[in-house]
């Protein structure tokens, strides 16, 4: 039984395709980044991944139609100077309990190893105590020679230093057992607000890294309307969390 | 392995049935008035679902018998002008885990599926800081031309505004993976008590939408009892919180 | 793959057992009656059931020699004046998870139907604020004709009164399914003690169901050993507490 | 399907080994013992160990280079003066959830049992209050004839006394009902700092047992380059925390 369940919108061939991942996570910052690049550069949808492991509930998109919790696969062909093939995880959402977390990071490495994948970028935020006018990107890699291409591109390295939670460190753990090299781009960050900044700096980092070019400036747009998506999630929470504690919480477990 | 175990009790042939899903929620208020409508409608059982994800216990029901937690499926035949067929999904519980959830729902629309199911309604309450006179009926659907019906029935549409969680949300969401068409009504309640007037309100919706008449006079008695119930076992388990408060928490997990 | 791991030591046929759970729970009431009819009738071992859904760990028994987290099935043959066979269920935990708590239920009933059982009784502790001199037996039942019974008995009939929750409800709810009759004793208990005279009063009413004498002389003498391995156990884990209050906690998550 | 994925880095042949089970735990004592043993002796690597239970993550190591969060065992030939082969089993987390301590000790025990033990060590730490200048070991086994080895070497026998929870419990739970002889040595600590006295005092109590030399000279060095590790991994988690409380909780579940 597969964790993952990967629906195939479109047969493609790709030629050694670079990997990147980003889950939503601290301050979006990955998610934003990949979804602004997804935008930009015109990739096609090729695959919807759907799991048990996802939270057990739907979103309200606008004019009140429905849309599942979800991971999408992107593609794009002939990107940059290099002529790089590229697929883009992106999502709504990551698995909820640890071992679905590795399941269902096992069962979409599995599928885009399928395409011929040799590398890997997973992008995320990084904590840091008090928003800075130009955030900086932190790195973490699989192996030397990838570290030296992160300090190649001025990103500072992270050395004996904590971990990286989630999807975006268990597809290089993953990926680091069955040969496939990677790095972590990690963009300095509050995460408490949807940081635009901190996604436009590592993205600008992997179009250094890749060798492409690409116009950030709509960026901050994307990042606004994402905020107003969750003050408003947000706020539905907070007005539920207060009947919780004036009245019978239990009532409160589900909507619908 | 399934997660939903389910008992056949009668066989049964339907044209096209819609399914409804009204398990327990945000005050009772799906529950409510689907429990109901089985009862003035006189629909006839013909499944019981057990899962291990439900919760580990059983209840006592009147005269001491004891009853398990469990979902059932009700049909109708013939509703209303336009003599629809009907499959209801009622029950005392919902899956306590988040995987659990998933996985008891796919079985459940898999199996309500066989019968030829390609519309679905599912009802649930909607948090409200304070009661009010005449709550409010919000919609949400899978597609735009359902949307439209909800509009014409009154409905509000809420629009890109949180999640619906649990039950009412899941089959939706797996609904629209399988080509199958479906709203969620839900009924404005505060969610503290057993909420009548607002199960009433998503009757009422729900009878405009299928074109059937239904009485709602005796909603109002079947609240104060399932208000009684639900007293009772508040008691009993804040009985118990006193005392885990008071001794060793660790000897109370279990009655029994 | 069973979640219980169910070990037979011994080869047994008994006719038409009537199965007997007490695993430890509210005021250790129904293990407390279980082990020391086990003892004074001279029970024998014949099953030892392990599962992953059991706490991760061992016990330090007498003289440093550890024991495993278990349930045992115990067997008496021609007991009392209706010569019963008896299958009684005892051990020193109950699943963790409320999925393990389900499927090691279901596992074992599944076991003991081997042996014939049609007939099976419950035992625990029901929540009191109070200790109370001469504790009641409440009961509840799968079927009127057994709460008949225990009406007889002298049993108070709990109605429309809450839940049982783990072993002991689970039991009763998967024999209903299977047409197995039972009941569930519960001793009142305030629950935060080993509770000898509750644990007396249910064992004095189940000798009466099942017309068979024994001497309960004993029982105080063995709550007074559970209490002294329980107090141990509990300083134990209140020195790990204290120190996980001033130190790192993440530290102290195991020992070993 | 396993729990624990075992990948096997060198074939190898062992007479009657005895298995030594050091994984992370209170103080860390147990894991700086056998780390500390595996260097002096210079044992060998032969398998890894992965798993779906374990932590959703990876670390980030020495210049930036990115590691798994894994089990390892090593081996050793010929140690000591009775000529002793060794399994250790070491590694830097263990398994999250109750069923997956279990599963992913019953997958290695499994697996190790194929190279023939027949006797087991699970090492660990034991919570006191205070730090104390000398601490000593205690100890428990799966019979009587090992409690004897035991005391002869002057460990304190532990007796009636609570359980050991995790790994260093499982193995030993596990070995029990497969006829495998085993003990635990716990030594003595505060179990909030990383204790090296108390590593070498279970060290020296194995070197006994098992007739064999080490120097611990080094012990000091090693424990304070894991201080120092971990003190930047609390920092850093700290940090979060900080955030956490001062903005949106939930997009700080992820780094990355």
């Amino acid at each position: 039984m597969n964790t993952a369940e990967i629906n195939i919108l479109k047969e493609i061939e790709l030629e050694n395709p670079i990997f990147i991942e980003a889950l939503p996570g601290l301050g979006h910052v990955g998610k934003l980044a990949a979804d602004h690049m997804i935008d930009e550069l015109n990739a096609t949808k090729f695959a919807e991944i759907y799991s048990p492991a996802f939270p057990p509930q739907v979103l309200i998109k606008e004019d009140g139609i429905i849309g599942n919790m979800l991971n999408e696969l992107y593609y794009l062909k002939d990107v940059g100077e290099d002529n790089l093939d590229l697929i883009v995880l992106v999502g709504n959402t990551q698995a909820l309990s640890p071992e679905g977390q590795y399941l269902v990071c096992k069962d979409i490495l599995d599928f885009v190893k399928g395409y011929g994948i040799t590398r890997m970028f997973t992008m995320g935020g990084m904590a840091i105590p008090q928003p800075v006018e130009n955030p900086k990107v932190y790195g973490a890699a699989s192996d030397e020679a990838t570290i030296e291409l992160l300090k190649e591109a001025g990103i500072e390295i992270r050395s004996n230093d904590g971990g990286i939670v989630g999807a975006s460190g268990l597809f290089l753990g993953l990926g680091i057992r069955q040969g496939i090299q990677g790095a972590c781009l990690m963009g300095e960050t509050p995460g408490y607000f949807i940081d635009a900044e901190s996604a436009e700096a590592i993205l600008k980092k992997l179009s250094l890294l890749l060798n492409f070019e690409i116009n950030t400036d709509k960026l901050d747009e994307r990042a606004e309307e994402t905020r107003q998506m969750i003050a408003k999630a947000q706020q539905m929470e907070q007005d539920l969390i207060n009947k919780a504690n004036t009245g019978n919480a239990d009532d409160l477990r589900y909507i619908g």
